[in-house]
């Protein structure tokens, strides 16, 4: 991080924390320049970066004042979906999604793809070239059905960090997250089945359930604390419940890091009902906090938990490189990588595990963590300033998924289509709901970088939205 | 081709056609030189291939003699599998197969594995690399569903040669021909559905019936013909069939092209009694033939085959580029492969999508048939050679499979233990059926090169299977 990057930081934490007030004159600029012992320039450029995020408001000759600020929005409450098992619906909606991937000129905040642009990053690519100059043989050849040996040491390292202890013969690799999830879901359930889910959850992980003709059923979700315990209890005491599945580091949509005292609690839930836990850890890295939060597969002792995971967000989607640590169905899962999920690809998993040996790795996350927790600040700054007031907005603790609710009356599924024609995707609340509620929700990226492009386009998003909100 | 080994070519088959009979003298080394133009030791390189090869036999002072020969072996009689739906067993016998795979002294007869040594692939690697170092963006980026379009324009025209016209978005990427068998099924089948194969058929499919709880009904096959269409039908009377399985060109174990007439008849059949015929095709661009064998897709008027394939066999395996063509069932293969396979790797898309565009994979299929059927005639002669008199061999019309099938008390399952040992991998025929028949049967991979190490294994796997034969 640059030098005025970090004052930019430490400036606006103390706006938001109150130690400058709405209106104050902040310190001149020679002043600051003395207390930090920096140069002028770089005071500069500390005080434009809070202006563009409108913390900062300059007045002519008189310096910089505290910005005139809406109070921050309200975090959303806890859901309320519907308490029965559905089928999955809202498939064509998560095609519209996917089928903008292929439009070069979309600028997609409806996406999921990380930010893959970074310098950091130039290790991973020189080393796939390395491979393929030096290590062609290697790279053509079949892979071993549980994945390469060196990249299953590297992960079993990793995931010394989020509390688990496992050795390399315990890990499989996956056709990334995707994979690991579909592969424990066709593992442990069959068609018919109920598995209950957060809500609102990922659209990916239901769409699956749709595939395999596996019943949802949406449990209530804290945005700040996660699922509901004492509903997935309800819930486990009403229906014959196979599964939950949770993401409870950095939840997508919602952003939360569930505490750990609750993911005992759903872990001990689970023992007392014998069901499985399918744990999707994919954001766990990109947590805020350090050192990293716990897996809920840290924490188990029988095998029930299903820990997936993958590189896709951390590193690159376009590597397909995920994992499963499947406990006691190992052997199911096996057959079943093999039925469902076939080989993966030996090149890509050759590279990812060079590049976590080398360090490269560690060191592009803990950059990542950095500018996704900068590109949330911004965006929730624009967010306030061009969005309605009227709405709630989630404060992750991780990652780079903000979810945003709107007043009941806008429909997100028909601005989304408006925003189309403008290049613009957004990802409607309802894609994350089994059965389409949460149309006046929506999840925004921000690891697209805070651009001036970006910000015209969430601008538009915003005026967009306060149009249907007036017609509503 | 090297002059001498094109000559080496020429003279195998007149010993083939008998126009030289076994203990004939053949010309001169002189007498040769002078009849083609070529030097004299050309013609001694051409005869030591034959010599090698044990076609003929040099005698001391009086020039070269066509070698006493035992008869060609007969070919297998159609098969005889159990006549009703079964569970598939024999996943712990795969999965020591795959097993192996990690041993890289190992000699894989056991494998199907194409030979990527080849320099005619090296356009491949240099292409890899460039992408890594010129488009990383792209390669690093999710794929879209159905792809990348460059890929699936050039195998729609690839598609052409094998009869079919399609369209791009006709045809969906998946993760290997394993991946679109996968997806197939899980598209048309249910648990508890009833599918048909040719038996002896490929193990991956089997395994895939199991994991997704599928029964397997096996047809009795001809190891010239395929599937016998008179006991597939009265299996579709007697059975509710929801499918058959079959690979028509270049069959995988028996290497069989099915004929025209029967392919034909196969899918009048299938319409007759409304079940989907999925088409593995992944063997057929290697077919000996010229052009290139039909696919029964070719000749679908409805749409309901659905073809699977992939660049495994013809490039390489490490790429995991299939595809699937899945006619009227489009829709529900792309929300199973979402479900189930995931978005695929971009980088070895773009790769071989620019090696076909760029003419480098006309000219590697080309040169790798040729070497193929040079390997299928020097593996042919050595099983003559090494292994009992009464056996039965598949003579292959392409691809690098060989099946032979030994005398009935040679438990080939228990001789593969043994080989394991010497680290000589043999591929039992019981993995080629459901139920576990064939199991003095076996499977050798010709993509081998045919070095004196691969001579030697061969050898030795004779020896084991004498010494069974005798215990027996």
């Amino acid at each position: 991080m640059t030098r005025y990057q970090h004052l930019a930081n430490l400036l606006a934490e103390r706006i938001q924390q109150g130690l400058y007030r709405s209106g104050e004159r902040l310190p001149s600029v020679r002043a600051l320049s003395q207390e930090h012992g920096v140069s002028i320039s770089t005071i500069q450029q500390a005080y434009q970066i809070l202006e563009n995020l409108q913390l900062i408001t300059p007045q002519p000759r008189s310096g910089y004042f505290v910005s005139q600020r809406k109070a921050q929005p309200p975090v959303p409450a806890m859901t309320r979906p519907v308490q029965r098992p559905v089928d999955v619906t809202q498939w064509d909606e998560v095609m519209m999604l996917l089928d903008a991937r292929a439009d070069k000129e979309m600028i997609s905040f409806g996406g999921g793809s990380p930010d893959i642009n970074q310098p950091s990053l130039k290790p991973l690519w020189r080393e796939m070239s390395r491979i393929a100059q030096h290590n062609p043989a290697e790279m053509l050849s079949y892979d071993v059905l549980d994945g390469r040996l060196e990249l299953r040491e590297q992960i079993a390292r990793l995931m010394l960090d989020g509390g688990s202890t496992v050795a390399a013969n315990e890990i499989v690799i996956t056709n990334g997250c995707h994979g690991a999830l579909s592969i424990a879901l066709l593992s442990v359930c069959k068609p018919g089945d109920i598995v209950a889910v957060e809500s609102p959850s990922f659209h990916g992980t239901m769409q699956m359930l749709r595939g395999f003709d596996i019943k949802a059923i949406e449990i209530p979700t804290d945005s700040e604390t996660g699922i509901s315990i004492e509903a997935l209890e309800l819930a486990l005491e009403q229906w014959p419940i196979k599964a939950v599945i949770l993401v409870p580091n950095c939840n997508n949509p919602l952003g939360f890091i569930m505490p750990e005292a609750r993911k005992k609690q759903v872990l001990a839930l689970a023992q007392r009902h014998d069901i499985v836990i399918v744990e999707d850890d994919i954001y766990g890295e990109l947590a805020a906090e350090y050192p990293r939060p716990r897996t809920i597969h840290s924490m188990d002792i029988d095998g029930r938990v299903i820990l997936c995971s993958s590189f896709t967000k951390t590193v690159a989607p376009g590597l397909r490189v995920g994992w499963i640590v499947p406990g006691r169905y190992y052997d199911r899962v096996m057959h079943m990588k093999y039925a469902a999920g076939g080989f993966n690809v030996p090149g890509t998993q050759m590279a990812v595990a060079a590049f976590i040996r080398d360090g490269h790795y560690h060191r592009h996350v803990r950059r990542m963590r950095q500018i996704y927790q900068q590109n949330m600040e911004t965006y929730t700054c624009w967010v306030r300033q061009y969005f309605p007031a009227e709405i709630c907005v989630t404060r992750p603790q991780g990652s780079f998924l903000l979810w945003i609710e709107l007043p009941e009356k806008v429909d997100m599924v028909c601005v989304s289509k408006q925003l189309c024609r403008l290049k613009i995707q957004a990802a409607a609340g309802s894609l994350f709901s089994a059965s389409g509620k949460y149309r006046n929700c929506l999840r925004i990226n921000v690891a697209l970088p805070p651009t001036e492009k970006n910000r015209e386009a969430l601008k538009k998003m915003g005026e967009a939205i306060v149009i249907a909100m007036e017609e509503g």
